[in-house]
């Protein structure tokens, strides 16, 4: 055993450098994920491994069945809430996708998704062996998703194999562009042909309005940790009763010796699945979040603000449709590359700058392209971030119209 | 919408109410979950959502590159640990079983097992379309799974199917009993026959001394938040190189489209797994956890005593096998059961006996029958803990030996 006490002294003290309480953080991916208050005060109450477990019930021994927490209430107002009628906590929104996939498609079946889809649609596909056809987007400024190509998609499947793909995934909002699709168009196209869809809500659902059953959507899928000001790993899988029937399919193995069965186990979320503090926090966070969606709104005010500011820098553009359905944006920036270009520092002048002004989240050595998410700041904030961009332009001689 | 304030108010402050702090836990599935001190600090540290992913690195974008908190060097502590080439944290020890499971065999392979598997793993092996084949128990009072078990059991699929079966599942010590099995046995019968062996070390890796290359183990998958200090969600996978290549074997599907790969990616994983809080809770309880290890024996002490004290009540019998190899307990009691009978709070007096002293984690209702777990406990509690057993038999007309 070499684990000597030296090399195991640097795990004893983990600070994180880049904590909310130092610094602006308008990383993309973690703007819908800071803990509430409630959620950071339940996080020490909850701590211990299964906490949460104390009071499960022996005759319906279920993590959706306990009320001390307030776990099965929890998972009623958290369906009602996606208007849907069944929903579960699950480790993550990828995993999510997998049991959707798993339980509504069979190896070699075809799934429809769009090009945005995040890297995770793709591997949850492959898992399951399911084949892959890609709705194209529209390319460089809009990378634009459309309904027609679904049903191109779909026509293609149809034409290929005699009948329509077993499911169509589809990207809220992708991690890419913040580009918001017509999700309940698209789902129209999709019922026409008889598709379930899946919707990936990772960067809508718990930040903004979602509404399942106005989508027409069959699943929704969303990340705690992304969007739902819950710690990692967090996710949520959110059905309609019909697909809730497959998904939630309970287990009927049975040992050929012992002749033991576990009839109640939801079979693909192999039993119970957060049993901790995650899922607390996401309760704990759940008041905060239902008030925080009513406040759309005004974040996609700020995101627009956001776009206006910085594009009256020389050279700077944002990518993705237009105007801005979403906090998350990616700047396209030809003036900052210009000046990366000759700076000792190269691309990373711009981190430095930033960091220098309490900003960090956007990737270190990006200038030509670079993404943030604005979500959650507050006005104060949003000013310092743009006057912080102008006033670096500024220094590098870059024209601030 | 019908989610008014009043009825969010509920989740505003959840309070646990049998914390550590309050009571003496011996719930059989939380006592080595419970957080370290280090542990509690990190939490508050790192509860924001994606907090680990602030300096993922950008041409390798995975958990186990991150240096930053240092997840990259704990992974590699882990796997030497546990006497194995590798090491990854997911979401739960189930679903380090069903990866394993996934890409160590296929749909219609068999998986022998002993009979007091966890239900998890069943249904890991439903989900993958396993067949099962149980190693028997020996029943009552001893409950004993033997190596000789596992030979018959091999012998029985390659008489049915020509072949040996793909796995075999082997769990260390089990749930219901706390029986330890002859591990490294075991795995040496599963070599003759070319099988490789999934240990499930849920109630041993992070308690006790588990070595995988001295047992001749393949895979071992193990539970952060039951045995480790850490918070739930945890599963430890940890395999030989060998075992790797399969298991970890990275993504291959492409757009056919956008002619996107993610071959970075571990596919089994879903790409990242634990990405916040509750990997820091493990890391940081992780010097922690290698020093407790070197203190079992003196647990499986304090086991034995336990055992002892209340096996001077009249009509209680541990059962399992004899002597303890570990601190989870199953005790029956014929005396308490004929109590319960007469008292009007029926099985529940034995609940509400020992919470009046500070105990809870006995599944209330039980006693003719009961589980619990001494681990982590100090002389003191233990003391505690037997002297109200021996104080409510006396209460309740039941000799003390």
């Amino acid at each position: 055993m070499t684990l000597t006490k030296d090399r195991l002294n640097k795990y004893l003290n983990i600070r994180r450098e880049l904590s909310e309480s130092k610094y602006i953080n308008v990383n993309p991916i973690q703007r819908g994920g800071v803990l509430s208050k409630e959620a950071r005060m339940a996080l020490i109450e909850w701590g211990d491994g299964y906490s949460v477990c104390d009071f499960c019930p022996p005759q319906t021994p279920r993590l959706d069945k306990i009320t001390n927490p307030p776990i099965s209430d929890f998972y009623k107002d958290l369906a009602e809430f996606l208007g849907m009628d069944e929903a579960r906590v699950v480790t993550r929104c990828r995993e999510a996708k997998l049991i959707a996939f798993m339980m509504l498609a069979r190896p070699g079946d075809y799934i429809v998704l769009d090009s945005l889809a995040h890297y995770t649609s793709y591997l949850a596909a492959e898992v399951v062996g399911l084949r892959i056809k890609e709705v194209p987007n529209s390319g460089y400024p809009e990378f634009r998703v459309s309904p027609e190509g679904y049903a191109a998609k779909i026509e293609e499947v149809v034409k290929e194999t005699g009948r329509p793909p077993a499911l169509a995934l589809v990207t809220h909002v992708d991690y890419l562009y913040g580009n918001m699709v017509n999700a309940a168009k698209i789902a129209e196209v999709c019922r026409e042909y008889g598709v379930p869809v899946v919707l990936n809500a990772a960067y809508t659902a718990g930040v903004s309005p979602v509404d399942g059953r106005k989508l027409g959507v069959d699943v929704i899928v969303s990340s705690g940790h992304k969007s739902w000001a819950a710690c990692a790993p967090t996710g949520i899988l959110a059905m309609t009763e019909e697909a809730a029937k497959k998904i939630l399919r309970t287990s009927s193995v049975e040992g050929e010796w012992s002749k033991r069965r576990f009839a109640m186990k939801e079979l693909a979320l192999l039993g119970c699945t957060v049993m901790g503090a995650p899922l607390i926090t996401l309760i704990a966070s759940f008041p905060h979040v239902v008030e925080r969606v009513g406040r759309w709104e005004e974040e996609v005010e700020k995101a627009r603000f956001v776009v206006r500011e910085l594009e009256r820098i020389d050279g700077f553009k944002h990518l993705g449709t237009r105007p801005k359905m979403h906090t998350l944006i990616h700047m396209e920036s030809q003036s900052f590359y210009e000046v990366s270009k000759k700076h000792k520092r190269r691309g990373y002048f711009l981190y430095d700058e930033l960091k220098a002004r309490g900003i960090v989240g956007i990737q270190p050595g990006l200038t030509k392209h670079f993404k943030f998410n604005v979500y959650g700041l507050t006005w104060y904030q949003v000013k310092h971030f743009v006057e912080s961009f102008h006033e670096i332009a500024r220094k590098y001689g870059v024209e601030v119209r």
